[in-house]
């Protein structure tokens, strides 16, 4: 798949002073791995200005959104909804699925959840879908969910207007400004 | 892949308070996606009681150690060290490489780190492996790791004397305990 699909990443449960670091990291995750772009829950505004600052500093496109009212962001989207959950379907078994329809039926919102999801989350998603059926991660989750929709594709991508770029390195660190 | 490499995953600089969620995702992660055990650092030792926890309900084989010298065990390893770093070289580059060397040459030690990670670790890694040269999550780094070295083989595996199984679904949640 190449990059035209647009994707929101929905980060819903945020418990503030608990989750702080978690959402904070699906954001940086949806952002590094492809995602167009993040929704936070109000009371985790302050994690949006984190991504906010590293999509300053390492370049976008990539944006950040909060909302007062998640469930209604899945209620009223119009396109499709994945919902990542450990009790969904095995993702190895439709991610090919998905992969079609989401290249034909613009955008996507893929749901990230905390520990307690509303059962109309469950009933809106076109699919929940399982990285595994054990209990982990929503980031590991929703990192595995990109890299496969994507195919790695998402790994080569470029970003625009960064202030630094990381060249990779066998050893050590090495981080550049780059040419205007 | 099949599952004979013996995998172990280091958790570096676990920061008390801060890190508590990060470090108990990193375990379970390693867990859910084939991982042997887990390591970390002492002042984690909580977080070891949840992912024990994890695996009597949910399944094992999977071991949580944790060690006053983390650094001592990268010193220390006799085998395969991979370094999950964005300064590292792209992972699509370089995993199938990795994965001969370590069906060869067991067992392999992950190190995941914090933010700030000694440069004896970049030295005495055999590869330092970059999930994108972006600043994200290190269990978005390890869930990708896992998935393309075990090429998703890691998504069919059944877990062990586990209390209670999650049954796939495509809306809502079952679970059953496991036939004896």
């Amino acid at each position: 798949m190449d990059h035209t699909p647009d994707i929101t990443v929905l980060r819903l449960g945020h418990r503030p002073g608990r989750d702080e670091r978690i959402t904070t990291h699906v954001g940086l995750t949806a952002r590094a791995l492809g995602a167009d772009r993040v929704i936070f829950a109000g009371d985790a505004a302050s994690r949006a200005d984190t991504v906010e600052d590293i999509t300053d500093r390492f370049g976008g496109p990539f944006e950040v959104e909060t909302t007062d009212s998640p469930l209604g962001v899945v209620r009223n989207w119009d396109g499709t909804v994945v919902h990542l959950t450990m009790y969904g379907l095995p993702i190895q078994e439709i991610e090919s699925e998905i992969r079609e329809v989401v290249e034909a039926n613009n955008p996507l919102l893929i749901v990230v959840g905390a520990e307690k999801v509303p059962f109309s989350v469950y009933e809106k998603a076109d699919w929940n879908v399982a990285v595994t059926n054990q209990p982990h991660s929503e980031i590991a989750s929703l990192a595995v969910f990109l890299d496969r929709l994507f195919e790695g594709d998402e790994l080569d991508r470029e970003f625009e207007n960064a202030e630094r770029v990381v060249v990779p390195k066998d050893t050590g660190k090495l981080v550049k400004e780059p040419e205007k």
